[in-house]
């Protein structure tokens, strides 16, 4: 077991109804709030009605139009400019994983005299960030329990995990009723997401019995709440187990001790949405089953029987062989049949660029140190398997 | 699924060796320490000598000879005395749960000016706490990572959970070599603790597929790893395994947004221990088949066959009061194969104040609220088949 030095002071609010409590949970930070939010659909649930009359009396500037696969520019840049402008003194990020990820680069930004990208790409450490609040209304990321963001830059088609201890959000509100009106394909996505953060702290060289366990209570549960989610999206409490289980695929909990996965299906799917923005949760639903499929050897094979018998329920009778390959093909099956395209090209992805972008993830992502060591012909290779 | 509003603010450091960067996580609190500890084990294995040498230079104040149950007096009562004297900035604790809960009532009391009981028994609510920092030497309570205590005053029998958010440990070190040398009593006593712990939050009537993967999986750890600490003291691995797993017993993040428990053992366990000073791990081990046995009924039925099942491995397509019996049966087994004296008269406890325990259980425990609501005569009939 590794030694490890953890900890995740968010405080979770959950349930329907909490967030009558925002104007009290605010009233700690000040009173003049960054609200940041995409593309309009927390009005169209009138949440965002509801937030401005909750806090009626406080001085809010608004940043909205954040992109999934959040932009470096505009939205950072012009959410630090704001903060700076305005003297905010709280950043409220309503929405999805992806409006928080671009709200904790603006925390820290906007306490940083240089340009923000000196913190995003590691070049200086932050030294402060300002406070963060959500109102999560997407069950996918983990981003409302974590102490990353993902950035993207148009320009140079990178897109980086930024992770600093500033980042975690203070206050997290998570209401499973906001999370009805998400339709099909991104509540497939979100369940495909966090599958993924879970199965990338799975694979791993030594793992304690623990977090076998909890990871594989969360596999479980995604699949089994996913399903109930789909199939009547007003479903509280599957939405509800839904929301919670997202919340902690990416904290760390699920894997405190046990020794480091790399996460490669992250890295490489992260080039293929900086090339071509594609939905995050299904560029990992495509990509995982391949990944799988390239890394199963004499080495790898006992994990993945653990998988298959705990996961998916295989009969452990069966050749150790045949419970591998029947888990990879059960973990495909499981993506296909709610409804995500599993092929490259169904998201407008095609073999013209396989090579510049396994050359962009062999430089960036450090995936010679994953798990199953890949090498730049590994990940052009599993690029290819799922086209 | 419940509504809920959860935070653990308590950082992590675990591992080998990791008390060497207790200077720099001291030095954040302040120079004036007080250092809290029981019996002496700490001079055994030289972390107390460990401990002066890390912090030269600083002024620490010793509080020692803090018990098993730990004593609002003197223990409680001298260490607020000492720390309004010497303007405590931070409490070190050093050892197991006891000291640590005792280290508790001490810092929120240190910042009070009244009688610290006032706290300790809900009549004024705490406005503050001084920080505490502590390193573990045994693996059982969870304390560690959560924000009760429990204070125990002789001279009213009172025995009580005391809870507020002010007082999670602020830094807690976790080096499972200090756990080594804990004997084979304490070590099962510690594995029915933590086992306990994760039960009371699995019997109640509504729960997640997630907590309950999350609980079975603490279960099977703790079985697992409890038995291979007790067959070689110094497996680090094991030792380790085990020492995070009680980490995560009280902390509440194994039943968010489950239905309440009401605890119901600990009720009936804190009256065994203030009336007779027993070994609390030892009470609730004694204690849970016997309560198990005596709410086994329709309504509870699913959850001990969902239990038998998942924990035991017992076979899901035998008659389901059968798997229930079973289950019932091997928990009493595990516990009497990990050497846990199974009945109280082996620990001291006779008939003789049955009566009296139970009506002071019923009056003060809250008992009609549990999973399986306990009168005071269910209380008496569950003390009596313990005997």
């Amino acid at each position: 077991m590794q030694n490890f030095d953890y900890m995740t002071p968010t405080r979770l609010i959950f349930g329907k109804g909490v967030v009558e409590k925002l104007p009290q949970v605010m009233a700690q930070f000040g009173n003049r709030i960054l609200l940041t939010y995409g593309g309009g659909s927390i009005k169209k649930i009138g949440l965002y009605q509801k937030v401005h009359e909750l806090l009626r009396g406080c001085e809010i500037v608004e940043l909205s139009g954040i992109q999934p696969n959040p932009k470096y520019d505009p939205s950072v840049l012009e959410g630090v400019r704001l903060c700076k402008e305005h003297k905010i003194d709280v950043i409220l990020s309503v929405g999805g994983g992806s409006v928080l990820d671009c709200s904790k680069a603006i925390a820290a930004g906007a306490c940083y005299d240089g340009d923000p990208w000196d913190l995003i790409s590691y070049k200086v450490k932050a030294q402060a960030a300002l406070p963060i609040v959500d109102i999560i209304t997407l069950a996918a990321t983990g981003s409302e329990y974590d102490c990353g963001g993902v950035i993207s830059r148009t320009e140079t088609n990178d897109k980086i995990g930024y992770i600093d201890r500033h980042l975690f959000p203070l206050v997290s509100f998570l209401d499973p009723t906001y999370t009805f009106t998400v339709n099909r394909k991104q509540t497939a996505a979100g369940i495909a997401d966090a599958m993924n953060h879970t199965m990338e702290q799975y694979f791993v060289e030594d793992a304690t019995l623990l977090n076998d366990g909890f990871c594989e209570s969360m596999l479980r549960s995604l699949m089994v709440n996913g399903r109930k989610c789909l199939e009547n999206p007003e479903d509280y409490t599957a939405r509800a187990e839904m929301m919670l289980a997202c919340t902690y695929g990416c904290n760390g909990i699920l894997a405190l001790g046990n020794s480091p996965s790399g996460w490669p299906c992250h890295g490489i799917e992260h080039a293929l949405s900086a090339y071509y923005d594609i939905t995050h949760g299904e560029g990992l639903a495509i990509i995982t089953p391949r990944w799988m499929q390239h890394i199963l050897n004499e080495r790898t094979l006992s994990r993945f029987v653990k998988y298959g018998i705990n996961v998916f329920g295989i009969d452990a009778s069966l050749d150790k062989w045949e419970i591998a390959s029947k888990a990879i093909e059960e973990t495909y099956k499981f993506f296909e049949s709610i409804g995500i395209p599993m092929h490259l090209r169904e998201v407008g992805i095609d073999e013209s660029r396989i090579g510049e972008m396994a050359h962009h993830i062999a430089v960036n992502e450090g995936l010679e140190n994953a798990y199953a060591p890949l090498t730049e012909k590994d990940i052009a290779e599993i690029i290819t398997a799922s086209l």
